[in-house]
């Protein structure tokens, strides 16, 4: 099983991931997103994550009542909100945004300014005058990892929560699963399309204008493949689009990881193909869950899931990694696939993709053995740049 | 006559004009777009564009020949290729972004490694071993001074021009027109929509979540308002959507501007509307000259112009300023507009820009010096932030 490796992030149409992109530069580009009440409102109408979120602090209230509570990256402030609702005694609310001034205006209207201490700056930089009982955040990215955040969530941790506090959320797992998708076909045309209006290009410049651009065929073939082929989408599955059994590719308990336990992302993981169909790509998503901790269990468990839905899709989605072309298969093959997720030396908010898989052809058995020497299909995606929908 | 200012970028799609960016960020976020293949082809494949460079160049060979020439941001290398091509006896051709790398390979490709050198850097870094003949930089953003690329243009020429030297192109001026557009009726459907969205969701977040956004309300529609409504947009306008006489707003000699003199573009300027319609916004373009100088006229004078035009669209297009609501005007009708434009101080390569204008009806001739004395209308777009198409 091979793969190869690719530094390079393939978005041309949103942030800057073609050159080298300092921590200042990142910096601006992540938080200005998180500026905007757009934004803030389109997850703010992500029902999955508000419900979650919501059933998840006022069935477990006796958590809250009476406590100190650490919302990191409290945006319009709706976390600090509802535990200031459902009892803290006090919830400081930390935002390295401007949007810190719309916080404190949302926590007066909803008369918790007495409770809820609105604070503007990044975790690392922030003094609170206490440790807390809870820390509270939704820091969770496309496909969990992408921005990084968790960061910032367990420096919090480790800085400012008391030894028997509580994580909300507690626990969170990556998947994976085999999918269909006529995406890969639309990416393959669009590609194709880009090409050959390259050499049309080419034809032109070398006719009317007397410059020979043929050299840059190559060159201009490997940006565009990575834009359109090597690069992960961001998608919304139908349930019947998933093709095989799902696998958990990363366990995290919020309370012990450590910022080198999710640099890197590594699985290599089995695969039941369960219907004969084409095989497109893998489709990666997340859950997390609220289970308080071992001293102070959750009296009810909630969990918030991304995996495809028919009714409760999330503003997360999943995120898809193509195959092309793609692979034909059949009820009982088997894949096996490997996969390795780290950050872009180029952006730490975005992250680069190898991903190789074997194919096990169940109609073949007898070569089944023999088959498994042969080179391997190998894949490679840049990064998730170029999913993020504002 | 009015005009309110408003220092926020309102793009919300692809930069981070919502936040403090300091030069670094700038920078990058600047040099990426061009470092892309892709944005070069869509350069290269301006026929307008690139027609009026090359016949500005090869009708006037007698400008290049045995000359020194500095093209100062040479992408792929084109302009380079061509002066050398016209009889250059050395072509720097200097370039921020990794395009050098491609720049390099075309022009060995067309066997004029002996004459161009590529330099990576900014203009501002870079040493030449001697000053040159001609300074060729296609320089222009949209509306010409979006992205003030010229500062570096003006930069070379004082640094690097000998005396007697000529810039290519020579002179540039901005446009501005009155227009009618179905834009304005699209942008203010989409805000309605918008806020009509906003409005169920301060509701049903109260209903389900127990808590009141309507404070918000006001803030979310000043950002949806400046976003949908008070952002210049990216056109290409047909010539009859041009309702009345254009005027230029400023004028520049390459060879003799300063970067004070384009810091800032202030015009007031009458148009008369020439048919009966709705007038909906500002249209602003821009052109350029080549006529070498006083010493060396060119004998082939070329003008690039990117006003609208059925036949000869540019990648610039115009530059549209809504009005909202749009005005019933009829032919003899006159504005007298105030125009203002200034660079954004979150980052100096966006503008923004006040805009204000009275209206004079013509049928109405008896109250005309009255009319003169009440409030005016007053615009404010701030900044082009939301129309870079890449």
């Amino acid at each position: 099983m091979g793969s190869t490796s690719n530094g390079v992030a393939g978005d041309l149409t949103t942030n800057c991931n073609g050159v080298s992109v300092d921590k200042g530069v990142d910096f601006a580009n992540y938080f200005c997103t998180y500026g905007f009440l757009y934004h803030q409102k389109e997850m703010l109408c992500d029902r999955v994550r508000m419900d979650a979120y919501y059933n998840a602090i006022f069935q477990n209230k006796e958590h809250f009542h009476g406590k100190a509570v650490l919302d990191v990256g409290t945006g319009s402030g709706i976390l600090a909100i509802w535990s200031a609702q459902a009892g803290a005694r006090k919830v400081y609310a930390v935002e390295a945004t401007k949007m810190t001034e719309h916080a404190r205006e949302l926590v007066k209207a909803n008369n918790l300014q007495d409770v809820i201490e609105v604070i503007e700056g990044s975790m690392e930089d922030v003094t609170l005058p206490e440790k807390v009982d809870i820390i509270i955040s939704e820091w969770m990215g496309y496909f969990l990892l992408r921005e990084s955040m968790f960061d910032s969530v367990i420096f919090a941790r480790d800085r400012w929560l008391k030894p028997d506090g509580i994580m909300y959320p507690s626990h969170a797992r990556m998947w994976m699963a085999p999918m269909r998708s006529g995406l890969g076909d639309q990416k393959m045309d669009d590609y194709e399309v880009a090409m050959n209006d390259w050499h049309s290009f080419v034809d032109d410049t070398k006719t009317y204008y007397g410059v020979d651009m043929s050299v840059l065929t190559k060159p201009f073939d490997d940006e565009q493949k990575k834009y359109y082929l090597q690069t992960s989408l961001w998608n919304n599955l139908h349930p019947q689009q998933i093709i095989g059994t799902p696998a958990i590719i990363k366990e995290i308990n919020c309370l012990t990881a450590s910022v080198n336990d999710v640099l890197n992302v590594s699985s290599n993981f089995p695969s039941s193909i369960t219907e004969r169909t084409r095989l497109c790509g893998l489709a990666g998503w997340f859950d997390v869950h609220f289970r308080g901790n071992r001293d102070y269990p959750a009296k009810h468990e909630i969990e918030l899931t991304t995996a495809p839905s028919l009714d409760n899709g999330t503003h997360w989605g999943q995120q898809v990694f193509l195959l092309h072309p793609p692979v034909r298969v059949s009820e009982g093959d088997d894949l096996m696939v490997s996969f390795s997720m780290s950050r872009s030396k180029e952006n730490h908010r975005l992250m680069e993709v190898e991903l190789g898989y074997k194919y096990f052809d169940s109609t073949l058995k007898t070569v089944f053995a023999e088959e498994i020497t042969t080179e391997p299909v190998s894949l490679c995606w840049s990064c998730f740049g170029a999913t993020l929908k504002v």
